[in-house]
C-alpha cells in the first residue's frame, strides 16, 4: 500500500530550501517505505511557482535542487520561471493559486501545505486551506501565535496539523506532549529553557562573566539575532510558550503572558540605537543581574531563562531553578524541557538538544510530513 | 470522521489492568476526538474471554473494571466468565479463537492485538495476525528479540505495528529515533541507561558505598526482582538494546550483542542459592567496583551500566561516562537515552525520565493505540 504525498511549500528560505534538498536526498530511503513525496509547488513572499497540471505532475529533482541555488544566491523564483518545468503566478495571483491548488488536490488525492516561512501573511490561507481537507506542516510561529480564532480554526482537524518545529526545532516537544495528553496523564507543569541564546547567555553568566560581555561575544559569535534585544526581550520564547499553553487547553493570547524582559523599557530598539545599547545600556544591566546570580547562589540554585506552564500560569522570564535539575545543569546552546505530568510527578520527563538551525528544523518539518503517511494511503 | 478501534488484549498483569483502566477512564478525552476503543476480548495465560459478536459489540466497562479486580486478587478469568457477557475459550481453543478475530475484523474494521503479557508464546501469533490485516501494539520484549525472521514479519507492514513501551516503558525513545530516521537524519551512536535498578546501583556506588550494600538496599526498596541477578545479569538491558540496534537496521540476535554481568559465572543462580550469593557472593566484588570507580574517577568519569549501539557495535556492560555528560549526571532510577545523529552530532538529542513501572508503561501502549489512529477513520 504506497503513500504519494502532494506537498505545496510556502518559505524558501534557510529551512525551506533544506526541506527541500532533505526530500530529494532521501528518495531511496522512502521509495524502501513505499513513499512519494511529491512537491507540486513551491513559493516565496513574492510568487508561485507551479506544476500546470497539479494532479499528475510534480517539480523534478533537478529543478528543485536549482531553484535552491537561486533563492541562496539571493535571487527571487522569479528568474527560474522561463524554464517551462512550471507556470508562475506573483502578486495577488499567488494566493489565489495556492488556493486552486488546495481545491484540486485536497479532496481527491490530499495536499500537505508547508509553511516554512516567518510571515504572518500564510495565517489566512492556512486555516482555509485546513477547510478544504488538505493537511497542514507548520514550522512557523505566527499562525499558532495570532488570534484564539485563527487558532481553533487551524487545529479543528487534529488528525491533519502538524507544527513541531515551531518549539525545539526538531525535538520531539509537540509530539511527546500530544502522546501524553491522548493516554490520559494529566500534564501539571511545563517548564523549559526554549531559546538556545538565552540559554547560553544564562549558563555563561553563572560562571563569573558579565552580562554585557557575555551578550557582546554570543553576538559576535553569530548566536543572537543582528540586534540582540530582539533576543533578550523574550518575544520569541513567549511564542513557544504561547504554542505550549494553547496544547495544553489554555484559551489564552501573546497579551495574556508575563513577559520578562532583559532589558527595560528606556533601552528598547524604539528608543535606543543598537551601537548606544551595545556600549552603554548592556553595561549598566551586569550589577543588577550578578545580585541576582548571588543571590541565587545563595540558596543553592541558579538562575535559568525559562517558560514556566502551570494550571492557571504561563510566564517567561528568569527563574532561579535547583541547580541539580536538568535545567540547573544545562550548557551551551541546548534546549530543554521538562514535562510533569501524573507519570512523571517527581521526576519530570526531560527532552533536551539542539534547538534551532535550519536542518535540525527541517528534519522536523519531514518527520511531521511523514507522520501524516496514513492519510495518503488509498 | 470518527475513529472506532476494536482492540484485543492479551496479557492481564499489571501493565495489562492498567491499560484497561486508563481505556475507561479515558471515555471523555476520547470521545472528544471522535475516538471509541472497542475492547472485544481479553486473554491471559490460560483463556480468552469474547464477545460472540466481535463485529458489533463489545465488553462494556464495568465488565472490564470488574474483570481487573478479579485478576488482581489472584484469580482466574475464568471465574468470572459465567456473567454471560461473553463466551470463553481456554487450552488450545485459547489461540485459535484469538485467530477467528483477527480473521474476522482484520481485513473489515480493523482490529489492533495488544500484547502486554511477558510471554514468549505470543510471538508466532503476533506474526501471524500481522498477515490478516491486523495492527499489533506490544509492551512485551520477547517477540522483538526472538529470531530475526519473526522480527521481519512483526515490522513487515511498519505502520501497523508500535512498541513504545518495550524501550524506556512510556519515554518517546521509538517514535523519536522513528522520526530521526525517516528524516533522513542518519544516527551514529545510541547510549543510554535504560535498567532503573542498574542506574540507581550505579550511582549510588558512585558516592562512595559498598556495591554489596546498595543492591541489597535495592533489594529492600522493592527497586529490584526478587532476585537481585536477574537485574545485574543485564539480559533486560541486552533485549532493549537489540530491539534498538535493530531499529537502526542490525541484523543481529541476542546472541551477538557483548553483555557484561555484574556477577561471575560461579555465582549464578544454577551455581549459588539466592541467599549465599546474598551474604557471601555479593560483598566479595566490592574491593573490584571500588577500584574500577577510582580508576574512572581518576579521568574525571564516571561508571554508567549502559547499552552502547554504533555502527558495528551493540554492546551492553559498565562504562566509563563523563560526569558532565546527560548519562554522568543521572541520579535515581530514571532512564536516559543519548541520540547521536548529523542533527545532534556534538550534544546528542536527550531523553530522560521513569522508564518502569505498570502505569508508564500502561500510558505507552495506550498512546500506541491512538498512533494508529488513521488506519481506522473510514
Amino acid at each position: 500500500m504506497a503513500a504519494n504525498i502532494p506537498l505545496l511549500l510556502m518559505g524558501c528560505g534557510g529551512v525551506g530550501r533544506q526541506l527541500l534538498h532533505n526530500i530529494v536526498s532521501c528518495r531511496n530511503l522512502h521509495s524502501k517505505q513505499g513513499l512519494r513525496l511529491r512537491v507540486v509547488g513551491v513559493c516565496d513572499s513574492k510568487c508561485i511557482l507551479v506544476k500546470p497540471d497539479v494532479l499528475l505532475s510534480e517539480l523534478n529533482d533537478d529543478f528543485l535542487l536549482q531553484l535552491c541555488k537561486i533563492k541562496s544566491s539571493g535571487s527571487s523564483l522569479q528568474e527560474i520561471a522561463n524554464s517551462g518545468e512550471c507556470q508562475v503566478f506573483s502578486g495577488q495571483e499567488t494566493e489565489k493559486k495556492v488556493m486552486d491548488v488546495a481545491r484540486i488536490l485536497g479532496k481527491s488525492s490530499g495536499l500537505v501545505v508547508v509553511d516554512c516561512s516567518a510571515s504572518s501573511e500564510t495565517i489566512s490561507l492556512l486555516s482555509q486551506v485546513v477547510n478544504l481537507y488538505c493537511c497542514v506542516v507548520i514550522a512557523n510561529k505566527k499562525p499558532l501565535t495570532s488570534s484564539l480564532e485563527y487558532y481553533d480554526k487551524l487545529v479543528s482537524r487534529t488528525r491533519r496539523i502538524r507544527y513541531e518545529s515551531t518549539v525545539g526545532a526538531g525535538l520531539p516537544v509537540i509530539s511527546t506532549i500530544n502522546r501524553i495528553i491522548s493516554s490520559g496523564d494529566p500534564i501539571f507543569r511545563i517548564m523549559g529553557s526554549l531559546s538556545g541564546t538565552l540559554g547560553y547567555v544564562m549558563s555563561q553568566v553563572e560562571g563569573g562573566r558579565p552580562f554585557s560581555q557575555v551578550v557582546n561575544n554570543a553576538k559576535s559569535l553569530g548566536y543572537t539575532e543582528p540586534d540582540p534585544r530582539d533576543d533578550l526581550s523574550g518575544t520569541d520564547v513567549a511564542r513557544k510558550a504561547l504554542i505550549l499553553a494553547r496544547l495544553l487547553g489554555h484559551r489564552i493570547n501573546m497579551d495574556n503572558i508575563k513577559v520578562e524582559s532583559l532589558y527595560p523599557v528606556e533601552m528598547g530598539p524604539d528608543v535606543m540605537l543598537l551601537e548606544e545599547f551595545l556600549v552603554n545600556g548592556l553595561p549598566s544591566l551586569d550589577k543588577d543581574i550578578q545580585k541576582r546570580i548571588d543571590s541565587a547562589a545563595s540558596n543553592g540554585n541558579v538562575l535559568r531563562y525559562v517558560c514556566l506552564i502551570e494550571e492557571s500560569r504561563c510566564e517567561v522570564g528568569v527563574q532561579e531553578v535547583s541547580k541539580d535539575s536538568a535545567l540547573g545543569r544545562l550548557k551551551g546552546s541546548d534546549n530543554v524541557l521538562e514535562i510533569y505530568s501524573r507519570c512523571y510527578s517527581e521526576q519530570p520527563l526531560v527532552i533536551q538538544g539542539a534547538g534551532a538551525g535550519n536542518d535540525t528544523t527541517a528534519a522536523g518539518v519531514l518527520s511531521d510530513i511523514l507522520d501524516l503517511q496514513d492519510l495518503f494511503r488509498h
